[in-house]
């Protein structure tokens, strides 16, 4: 058994007034992929799915975890989470940077946030 | 804008001892898919990834919004989350079921856990 921690959670909900962004995957997935590319990180799957309601759902697989987004159009809201573990570098600033630019991309309004070191 | 709740989310770490359990997907695909099954849920999407030292790591994208866990055998341990929104139902008896069979499946020690109403 071990002490190994690893790594920061973070998970959010923010909600926003560009209803095209919650109700269209393409452009969050082209976000998601920037930010992995640029932040150096290494996607193994994922999946986005369409709501007949124009919302959508998305899990990114990543060797560091995952992230997601879940939109709710008819609330305005979008729920958040990414996960990266701190196995072979500290990936604290990425997982704060991911959420920062997400939040900034949406031009949402923070309902809550929670950093949790695991 | 909105005050509706998404949902529970929990969070968790766990060790165990079954080492095989830890290094091979494919029994815990099989629980996730039963749980998935009987507790009337919708997957849309899931990606399972086997890294070179035997552990894995695992998104399951659902309607109802994810699940993962991600594992690592040189440390005994597991780290898991599941989130299901309550827009049509209310459904954190189902987050706690899942993650309940979850841990019992692995035989694991919560080392942590946090339930987040989000």
């Amino acid at each position: 058994m071990t002490s190994y921690k690893p790594g920061l959670h973070i998970i959010a909900e923010f909600t926003t007034a560009e209803i095209n962004l919650l109700k269209n995957a393409e452009p969050c997935k082209q976000l998601f992929d920037n930010l992995i590319y640029s932040l150096d990180l290494s996607k193994v799957g994922e999946v986005y799915h369409n709501f007949e309601n124009g919302g959508f759902t998305a899990v990114v697989c990543l060797t560091e975890s995952h992230l997601s987004i879940h939109t709710w159009p008819e609330f305005n809201l979008a729920t958040f989470d990414v996960f990266l573990s701190n196995f072979k570098q500290d990936n604290n600033d990425k997982v704060k940077s991911i959420y920062a630019e997400t939040l900034a991309f949406f031009n949402g309004i923070e309902k809550s946030k929670q950093e949790i070191e695991r």
